[in-house]
């Protein structure tokens, strides 16, 4: 069975653009907080850690994103991450965007993150308990549902 | 012949993340201000003039970007800025990041513009004033190069 | 007795600066957060509420901060909210940052948020229910201590 | 005589917050942008040299600002900086911000930074070649007016 990481945020005041509706950015910046907080849930250790004890850092190296709906103050966010392929060398996450109270998929977005030693900002192998903490997440990308 | 927006900016202090290295939320915030800086070199009005006495927004709909070598402080980011599609409800631009001083391609962007009108948030054709404009920037999107 | 509004929070990835240390401005963003986190506690509306509902906002128009540690990634920020003084036009709150695990205060600062209509931008009364609910965070502003 | 840095930036689409003025911490942002900028013009080096070839900080520790009127998108901000106090550990800056095109001073901002080696993070005395590159901004800090 398929897990998936599903976390509720507030949208907040200062990440309401001129337009008045989140700015795209703080909605990058929003799955990077939520990535954070994947990491305790799926291996037991904070993204700290991981960067710290473990010497392993995800950079970003790929993205497709697609927004079919703004985000306004007082929504509450819902981030829904699974995980579509666990390479070598990399690992792709899907993040669904919504929010409670409401059915639609609001922004959806494939991130493809390298694995690489922190020390040496070079690629390294995925370490295998890593792959088997995200085995879990893993899921058939075909199946895309809204995440409220 | 073809017209290229370029510009260069600073990468700052507070766009430095924990591992060092520009955040990739801080890149996108980045591609938007570069966005902003455009309109008045392409159209003749800045983007405020855009949305608040024309009256049409840009909002993101899609993007697909790569990131290929972080950015550092002290780096002069070079953001280059040309367009792959101009439809009559959306505009797809090309955006290259590069740095002074370095042949790299570091980063590149797809963006996929939605054209809108800002009273309603609803879809709109894009006024032809604005194709006319956006005109003298369209490349053929095959061709790929360094914005340094 | 004195209420104080108490809430923790991941420092973030995202927050750090070149010089490996929570970003000020960021500081500013978490205490902005942590002020809109209060308001569903004290006054039991969030604070989307207060401005929509209500059309009462409160916009910082001065602020006295001393920044005496630094926060790290991988710190847990603790964040203390009470009141120094309602006044009739505005409010002065005090905001005290520590880190869970640790005595030390790391910030704090005093915030004095004017009283405004929303629809005009301009200053009015704090109204009676807002009084209300603020004055159990009223305190003896010369007692500092730690949050954490 | 007396040097002021000063220096013109466009309010951008995504520091505006929900209730349609500059969020405040972005305007914190901004003073930090521009107190880099600062650094060519006074000594010669960018923050970045400062930091990596020197091997000298200047983290905030104390601020009082002043926030009298807001920013909207469209504006154009100007800054000022000058100096207010070159002491043996820290140094005491004013940064005033108004809009071009308009006679108000809109904030004003003392910053007191202690000045620290990168290395350590621990205080050290001011170089004297920063000394003399801080002192023909030094100023009377009673006489206060808008930059603009």
């Amino acid at each position: 069975m398929t897990s998936v990481f599903t976390r509720d945020y507030a949208v907040r005041f200062g990440e309401i653009d001129h337009a008045g509706v989140m700015y795209y950015p703080a909605l990058f910046d929003r799955i990077h907080k939520a990535f954070e907080d994947f990491w305790p849930e799926a291996l037991g250790k904070t993204y700290a850690e991981v960067l710290g004890d473990d010497g392993i850092g995800f950079p970003l190296i790929d993205t497709k994103t697609t927004f079919s709906a703004p985000f306004r103050f007082g929504d509450t966010m819902r981030v829904a991450i699974d995980v579509v392929r666990i390479g070598t060398r990399s690992v792709t996450f899907r993040v669904r965007l919504g929010a409670t109270g409401d059915e639609r998929l609001r922004a959806e977005a494939r991130m493809v993150n390298a694995v690489i030693a922190m020390e040496s900002f070079r690629p390294v192998p995925l370490p295998a308990a890593y792959a088997e903490a995200l085995g879990p997440y893993l899921v058939d990308p075909h199946v895309v549902e809204s995440p409220a």
